[in-house]
């Protein structure tokens, strides 16, 4: 077992309590004029580290979406590369979960997998189930790292496939199905939506005790109390609740990690009150 | 109208009768000895340019997959970068598609957006449609950009969730409908594979005149003349058959550049002749 296994961080982390995953989501032109001094590279590294200083010891995972690195080029992904370090320096027991939806066939999945999981060195990754089972399988043959399937996300337009009705039951369910019997390693996890509770709780009734990582709490209108009244699993854990915006941008000034440290707790307590 | 409007240079190209597009996925330990010279990048870019030098009277389209350039990080970027900016160069009339099968939610898919048309600055890019319609609404958005969406894979496990039953129809016919529906600025196509031309020709028959990008003749083992046949609109045009392996991985001696050639003229004058 790798020091690192996604699994057995996340549950140590669900034991001591923790279910907060903060999305480190930085957009540039919006970060606060004291952490924009440098280039693009530095900023954004600035910025992550501030965030991660401030809310490390209430998380129970970090979450980088790749787009928001990707669309600076080099001094991006050097930024993504040198925030996963960073976390791994200062929060050892805190896993990251690269946020890329990523998905293809065979050796092109094989090549993905390598880029998330050897040269980003992450613990966990979000794919897309649209290919099926083969797209992800060079993810899921590593049985240390984490593989979080797209189920019912929390976007207005999600339903248009992702509802659609086969045999009585929408598409996202044959998804839950469908990555429960994908999940031979136990390192799978679902993606459900904080904006829609009712399918959440179909979708837990499903899966068993697999991980449910839940955005769309905050600033997309997700109700915390009914996420995690309907996420959590028959332990009361199982459970992720994602935020980006409304921790890293509660303040565009220069208290912004205070402001994130406040939101952070705030939602952690909120969370350990409603278990 | 951009110089380099996706539609209007695949359009140019297909009435000189080019509907080949070359897969420009290196997988760099496979590399003929001769370009192994030098660091990844420099390695990357040597095979690529000589592909491209190769090929370019005879292509369509070429489409770089991002996943074989993200595994080497910054190098690879750097080498996927150039890539693009050498097509430019020595092949101006022809349009890249950035193979990369994204989509996210609001914020984030804009951030794809402009990673893939600005920062790359690629004519087109492959996306996925299981998140739903404004989850890729920043790509649509780009009228001179072309959105070519997953419908019908080419990978053994495609099946698994593509073919699901609704409504009698399978899951792949309903998302040909609904991108025919997103396709408000004439910008988008469909990705179908060549393995399964049965679906193919029911795809072509709700998509109208929209591009069909045709993955998995050759190493995937998809027939050509049944693919042409059953992917071409009613004026004989409209499709993009891509191949890959076959053509940059003909030979993996120093005659790569040759064999390719030879693969890439062989398959444009099947083209030709089976229309």
């Amino acid at each position: 077992m790798n020091s690192r296994d996604f699994g057995t961080l996340l549950k140590a982390l669900w034991q001591q309590k923790k279910f907060l995953c903060v999305g480190l989501d930085p957009v540039l032109e919006t970060l606060p004029p004291s952490v924009r001094t440098g280039d693009t590279r530095t900023t954004l590294v600035t910025f992550n580290r501030a965030i991660v200083d401030a809310t490390k010891d209430v998380v129970c995972a970090y979450k980088p979406n790749s787009a928001f690195y990707e669309e600076h080029g080099d001094e991006g992904l050097m930024a993504l590369r040198e925030t996963i370090f960073y976390i791994k320096e200062k929060a050892p027991d805190v896993p990251i979960i690269l946020d890329a939806k990523r998905a293809d066939i065979g050796n092109t999945s094989a090549a993905y997998a390598r880029a998330v999981f050897d040269h980003l060195d992450v613990e966990a990754v979000t794919v897309s189930p649209y290919l099926g089972r083969d797209a992800i399988q060079p993810f899921l043959d590593r049985k240390d790292k984490g593989v979080i399937v797209l189920c019912r996300t929390s976007n207005p337009g999600a339903g248009a496939l992702q509802d659609l009705e086969i045999n009585g039951k929408p598409l996202f369910m044959h998804v839950a199905r469908l990555v429960s019997d994908w999940n031979e390693h136990g390192n799978c996890g679902l993606v459900v939506g904080a904006t829609t509770p009712e399918e959440l709780a179909q979708v837990r009734s499903a899966a068993g005790a697999m991980p449910i990582l839940i955005p769309g709490v905050g600033a997309q209108g997700g109700d915390l109390e009914a996420s995690v009244q309907a996420g959590k699993d028959s332990h009361g854990t199982g459970f992720i609740i994602s935020v980006s915006r409304s921790v890293i941008a509660a303040s565009n000034g220069d208290d912004f990690a205070e402001a994130a440290r406040a939101q952070a707790e705030a939602l952690h307590s909120s969370i350990i009150k409603i278990l």
